[in-house]
């Protein structure tokens, strides 16, 4: 059984990612913040850690990137995770009893067309993760409440699902990152995140893309972080995905001749993106 | 007097940013969501809007620049806003008066360092808002809790400043766009957001950034955002600087050639980040 540390309390979206990444060979361990998530890894207390880092509606997680190369983490792997929001209740409870709805206020915003057009009265309560708010209403037996949450915090707390799918936008993906302390190599590999600098100069950033495109190497992420106290300079960082694999040594051989302080923060296995 | 349309309540940054933006000549509206502010404009019920777009700590607001395609907005102008914390108490509350915290998750995340020293045993409170969280500390007297927030929600509300620059990153800065429903025709642009999609083949992307770097175009921002529902592709959101603006005249005609779906989303004057 494997320990993975997750932001986050047991049933949260975070523990649906690393269960469905190790095929349920997993012992999560609860972490108030991505910080100390971080902290458990370097300090061998888990095994890996499992971390959103992009949300296809909220964006990318910039401080969960910082906080991977403070750190010196490797991503060993990648799962993408369908988020769909439900419903739940407390045993005995219906619809025409809900007049307090609990969730993270992403989630509430995501299902914001549900609530008004079925709950336009309900009093919204922000909580600070889906799984906390489901572990809440069930604990404190609440009758007129709801949570929104993913179906196994439902299951762990025992909560009904009284409505599922209510989110607006169907099709909304987390993509997690698998972290380790110690980057294991693996056979297989066809994906990097990877970050660098460049010079300061028309096309600089122009190079190290085609410096990829000559190599036959793919761009599937690509975003420039300002540098917090250089004005006008950006650390950029960029997922890259290639069929074969002398390519990808030859480009990255290339890209630093015109890149300075290239990392690599992992190289893996792509995950699919599953539909519903 | 413009009429500006702000997601949250007033004393919040947003209606800090649209001050600093139009020297304080400016009558807020409270919506309670971004959508909701698009509406207003959209209805001509407001003059502006001003709308965070990324943070340096937290990243984009990627659902934002969705807002402003849907709602087919101009940007006008930009902002760049210093986010300082602060500890705001009623009159009469003291440190040691102070057992629960109330402010934005975010916000509270932010001033961690500073609440796990002083106040490692408060209860902590996450709100909507940061301004909210200030008037709710007022209206309802409360004498053993203070709020987070910016020193304008304060005053507004009558709280006292007990404690100032209480956040951990002293360099976190907001970017705000400033949308109008009809761009009007400005002197004296230097910035320009685009977006634009590219063929799916080796180099495509770079091909663009070719083109602005051969009319010395300065990049300043680059963000990849998946397409729902088109595995493989994306759009890419860039922001652009130029000193001379025939350069810029003929870099968007040559992109033109090698894009698809060239969209400008406002062209303006480029703003200032400012030290403390």
């Amino acid at each position: 059984m494997k320990r993975i540390a997750i932001q986050g309390i047991a049933g949260s979206f975070h523990e649906d990612a690393a269960r469905k990444y190790f095929e349920d060979d997993v012992e999560v361990v609860e972490c108030k913040t991505f910080t100390t998530v971080c902290e458990m890894i370097d300090a061998d207390k888990v095994d890996f850690a499992v971390m959103a880092i992009e949300n296809s509606i909220a964006g990318s997680l910039l401080n969960n990137y910082q906080l991977i190369r403070d750190f010196h983490l490797r991503i060993i792997g990648e799962i993408y995770l369908h988020i769909q929001m439900n419903l739940l209740v407390n045993e005995g409870v219906t619809s025409a009893d809900i007049q307090h709805i609990h969730s993270h206020p992403i989630a509430l915003q995501q299902c914001m067309e549900f609530i008004e057009s079925y709950y336009p009265n309900a009093k919204l309560h922000e909580k600070l993760d889906t799984a906390a708010s489901a572990k809440l209403v069930a604990e404190e037996k609440m009758i007129n409440a709801a949570a929104i949450g993913n179906l196994r915090s439902g299951e762990l707390y025992g909560l009904k699902t009284l409505e599922t799918g209510i989110e607006t936008n169907k099709k909304n993906y987390t993509r997690f990152l698998i972290l380790s302390k110690h980057g294991n190599p693996t056979k297989g590999t066809n994906k990097a995140s990877v970050c660098f600098e460049v010079g300061h100069f028309y096309g600089s950033l122009a190079r190290v893309l085609n410096t990829f495109a000559e190599n036959q190497i793919n761009l599937t992420k690509i975003q420039s972080v300002p540098i917090i106290g250089k004005p006008n300079e950006y650390t950029f960082h960029v997922d890259i995905e290639w069929e074969n694999g002398e390519n990808y040594d030859r480009a990255i051989h290339q890209v630093l001749k015109s890149a300075s302080s290239l990392s690599i923060l992992g190289e893996y296995k792509r995950g699919e993106i599953q539909n519903q």
